[in-house]
C-alpha cells in the first residue's frame, strides 16, 4: 500500500512554516507498514488543490491530507473535495452541537464563519476531532481513499491516533494485505556515535523474523528503534520483551531511557531513587546544565542550584578555586573543574556536584587546548570522576554536548555508587545521603525524606 | 512563474528527517518573486523519482530539486535525470579535479564511489558547489528548467545563493516577465504580540507602490519583514531606507535588531558600547538566561557569571535574600527578585544584574500566584526596575519567555541610563562604569577597557 501525504497552506509554500505534519504522518504511516511514496504541499488555491488531489489519487493507494479546514475563506479543502465529488458541503450536526456547547461554555458568540469549520462533503465518513472544532473526514476519489484532517498539529495527531490508525489497518485488510501488528520501543542513548551503537547491537534479533532495528542520530543523542511485526499484538510485544534485556545490556552505559524519556528526566529519577541532591558549577555552558535539569517539573526536589562562573574571579569567589590552580593549569583543566565541583558540593551542601570548563570557541583555542576542549568533573559522596572531551563543531554544538555529558556523568556516578553501596552492605544503598562522606549540615537533602 | 520544489530521500518519506530544505527554498524563491505552487518529496526510487519529475515538469515552469547527489548507490538523481533525457552520466572534470585536490590535502584515498559525486547528466549546465564535493546542475526536461542540488543544507544554500539566484532572474527575464529587484529588511521584536505589532505599523508605506510588510510570530519573537520591489536595486534600497526610521520609531521599545541579529547579541553590543558588565540571578529559568547570554562568542567581555538559586536556601546563601522577605512575600515576589538582583550585582561586582523568580508549573500555582506568574528585576548603576509577568502556557514556554524578558529588561535599563547620562552631561554617557553608583572594586569591568 503506497500512500501520499498532501499538506495544504500558503504559509508552507512561502516557506514561513516548516512542514512538521508531513514527517509526523510519514513516521506514523511507516509504523503501520504503509509506505509513504510521495509527500506534497500546495497553496490554498482551488485549481492547485484540485491538481494536487488528482495527481495524488492517481499515483497512491491512500491519500492523507492536512490543512484547509479552518473557519476562513482561505480554507478550501471541504469546498474543493466536495466540488470534485459533485456533492455539496453540508454541516455535520454532531460537530455543530459540540461547537455550540463549547462556545456557550466559553461565552463566545458563534458567527456564520465558525460554522464553516463543521462542514464536510456530503456523504463523507466523519472522523471526530477529540481536541478541536473541525472534524476530519474520509471520502473516496476515483476509488482512492482520501483522509482529510485539520493542519493544527495537535488536532491532526489526535484525529490520526483516535480514528485514522484503525481505519488504515482496515483498508489494508480490505485490500487482502496480511496486516501485521507492531510492537516497538525506542532506546535512547547519549555518549556514543551512531555507527558505534549499531556495531554493539549487531546480530540482535537476527534469528527472529519480522524484527528490525533502526538507528537515528538526533543530536546530541542516538535513538535505537526496535520494531517487531507479528500477526498478533501480544505475540509481537512478547518477542519485544524477550529481546529487551540483551539490548539494554549491550547499550550500557550509553542507554538512559526509552520512548519519550529525556536525559534530564532520567537523571531526576535516578537522584530521587536514592534521595540525593545535586548542584552545578558551569563555565563554558553558562547555565545550560541547570536549564536542562530544571526542564523537568518537580526538579526542585533534587536540584538546589549552582554557580555560573564565566570569569576566573567568579570561579575563585563563588567556588573557591585557588589562584594557584588557575595560574598553573588554567581554567580549562582537570584541577580546575574538580575544585569547581568540590566548591559547589560543599557550599551548596549537596550529595553530587558537576562542573564544566572548556573552550567553546570560535576564539580562545591554543595548540594545547584547541577549540572544543572541555573538562567535566563530578564529585559525589564516594569520590570524583573527571573526563576530558574533545569535539569538533561550532560553539552551540560544543556547549550542548558538554551539558549532556555533565548530566550523563552524574548518572554514571549514581550508578557506580549504588553498585558500591550494594557491595558494602546489601541492606544499604537506598540513600547516598547516609554515607559518611556526605557534607555536614546539608539539610536540603533531608527535605526529600 | 510557478515553481515546484522536489526533495528526494527515503529518510524524508519515513519521517526521520523534517524537510527544512523545502521551506528554505520556498522562502528564497518567494523573495525572487517566484511563486512556489507545489512542494513534493519522494523516495530514492527510480520509478517514483521519474514519476515525481514528470508530474513536476508537467505542472510547473521551474523545478528545483534537492537530494540524491551523494556517493552511494542510493543516490540516483543523476542517473534518473540522465535516463529521462536519454543521455549518459559523465564526470564533470573541473569538479573531479577539485575533489582530487581536497582528498590529497586531507590524505584521503579516492574510491570509485566518490567519483559518482562529480557526475552530471551529459550536456547539463553545471552549478559549482562552493562548500562541498557534488556540483549542482541544470537541465531542461520537456521544456521546463530543472535545477538539481545536493540535499546537504549548507551546500544547497551555497549553490542556490551563488548560482541559482541569478539564473532564476535570467529565466524570468527570458520569459518576458518584468523582473523587479527586491530590497528587504527583517525587524526583530520581542515583547509584544503579532497583532499589536501590526497595529503599530498600520499605514507605513501605504502610499509607496511595491511596498509590503509581513508579520511572522517566531516564538518568542515577532518578526516584521519589510519588502520593497522596484525595477532597480538601488532605488528599492533607497525607498527601504526612507521608511526605516519611522518603522524603528514605531517598534520601540520592542525592536532589538534586524535581519540575523539575536537578542543576546544585541544585549552584548549594548553592554560593550558603554563598557558595562553584568551578572544573572536565576530561579525558575535554572540557568537559561546565562546560557542565552553566553551563546554569543566573546560574551566573557561583559558577562561575568551568576547564581542559579533554585532553593530558598541558595537565594539566601548566594545572594543574601533575607529570611524575612521569603517569609513575608515568598520567593516569587518583587521584594525577592530585587534582593536577588542587588545581591548578584554587589557580590559579582558588576554594573547590571538581572534576577527572575516565578512559578513555571505545572505544579506550584496558587490563587494569588497562578502558574505563569514571574517577577523580573534589573538593578543598575542608576536604580532598579521590576516587572510582573503573567502568561498562560506550558513550563518550557514560560521559562523561555521569562529568559527573554530578562534580556530585554537589561537592554531597557541600558537605554534609559544612556538617556539619563546624556541629560546629566552631554559629554558623558560612554561608560556606565563611570557613574558614581558603580560598585566599588569591581575589577572585572575594568578588564574590558
Amino acid at each position: 500500500m503506497l500512500a501520499e501525504i498532501l499538506t495544504i497552506g500558503d504559509e508552507l509554500c512561502r516557506g514561513e512554516v516548516v512542514d512538521t505534519n508531513s514527517s509526523w504522518l510519514a513516521q506514523a504511516l511507516w509504523e503501520l507498514e504503509v509506505t509513504v511514496a510521495w509527500m506534497s504541499s500546495c497553496r490554498d488555491d482551488r485549481p492547485d488543490m484540485e491538481r494536487a488531489l488528482r495527481d495524488a489519487t492517481g499515483r497512491a493507494d491512500l491519500v492523507v491530507v492536512s490543512g484547509g479546514l479552518g473557519p476562513t475563506q482561505d480554507d478550501l479543502t471541504v469546498d474543493v473535495v466536495a466540488a470534485m465529488l459533485g456533492v455539496a458541503p453540508v454541516i455535520h450536526e454532531p460537530s455543530r452541537k459540540l461547537m455550540e456547547e463549547r462556545f456557550a461554555a466559553a461565552k463566545f458568540r458563534l458567527t456564520p464563519n465558525n460554522l464553516r469549520q463543521v462542514e464536510v462533503p456530503e456523504g463523507a465518513f466523519v472522523l471526530a476531532n477529540p481536541v478541536g472544532l473541525a472534524p476530519g473526514f474520509e471520502v473516496s476519489m476515483s476509488g482512492t481513499p482520501v483522509v482529510c484532517m485539520p493542519g493544527v498539529p495537535r488536532e491532526l495527531k489526535a484525529i490520526f491516533t483516535s480514528a485514522v490508525k484503525d481505519r488504515v489497518v482496515a483498508l489494508r485488510e480490505s485490500r487482502g494485505e496480511r496486516v501485521q501488528r507492531i510492537a516497538r520501543r525506542i532506546y535512547r542513548t547519549f555518549g556514543a556515535g551512531e555507527s558505534h551503537i549499531a556495531t554493539r547491537l549487531e546480530g540482535v534479533g537476527a534469528d527472529s523474523a519480522g524484527t528490525s532495528i533502526h538507528y537515528q542520530a538526533k543530536f546530541p543523542e542516538v535513538l535505537v528503534k526496535l520494531v517487531i511485526r507479528d500477526r498478533d499484538q501480544s505475540a509481537a510485544m512478547e518477542r519485544l520483551e524477550s529481546l529487551d534485556s540483551e539490548i539494554r545490556e549491550r547499550l550500557t552505559p550509553d542507554l538512559y531511557g526509552t520512548d519519550d524519556d529525556s536525559l534530564p528526566a532520567a537523571l531526576g529519577r535516578a537522584l530521587m531513587n536514592v534521595g540525593a541532591t545535586m548542584a552545578t558549577a558551569e563555565s563554558c555552558t553558562g547555565g545550560m546544565i541547570g536549564a536542562l535539569i530544571t526542564e523537568v517539573a518537580g526538579s526542585s526536589a533534587y536540584y538546589l542550584g549552582g554557580a555560573v562562573t564565566y570569569s576566573n574571579e567568579e570561579k575563585k569567589r563563588q567556588l573557591g578555586v585557588s589562584e594557584a590552580t588557575l595560574v598553573e593549569h588554567g581554567a580549562v583543566s582537570e584541577a580546575c573543574v574538580v575544585e569547581m565541583a568540590r566548591g559547589a558540593r560543599d557550599r551548596v551542601g549537596v550529595d553530587y556536584a558537576v562542573a564544566v570548563s572548556g573552550v567553546a570557541g570560535p576564539q580562545g583555542g591554543t595548540a594545547e587546548k584547541p577549540v572544543g576542549t572541555v573538562w567535566v568533573a563530578v564529585v559525589g559522596p564516594r569520590g570524583s570522576a573527571t573526563k576530558r572531551l574533545q569535539w569538533p563543531g561550532d560553539r552551540q554544538r560544543i556547549r550542548r554536548l558538554t551539558a549532556h555529558w555533565a548530566l550523563r556523568m552524574i548518572l554514571g556516578a549514581l550508578r557506580d555508587d549504588s553498585v558500591d553501596r550494594a557491595q558494602d552492605d546489601p541492606r544499604a544503598g537506598q540513600k547516598a545521603s547516609q554515607t559518611a562522606e556526605r557534607p555536614g549540615g546539608a539539610g536540603a537533602g533531608a527535605e526529600n525524606e
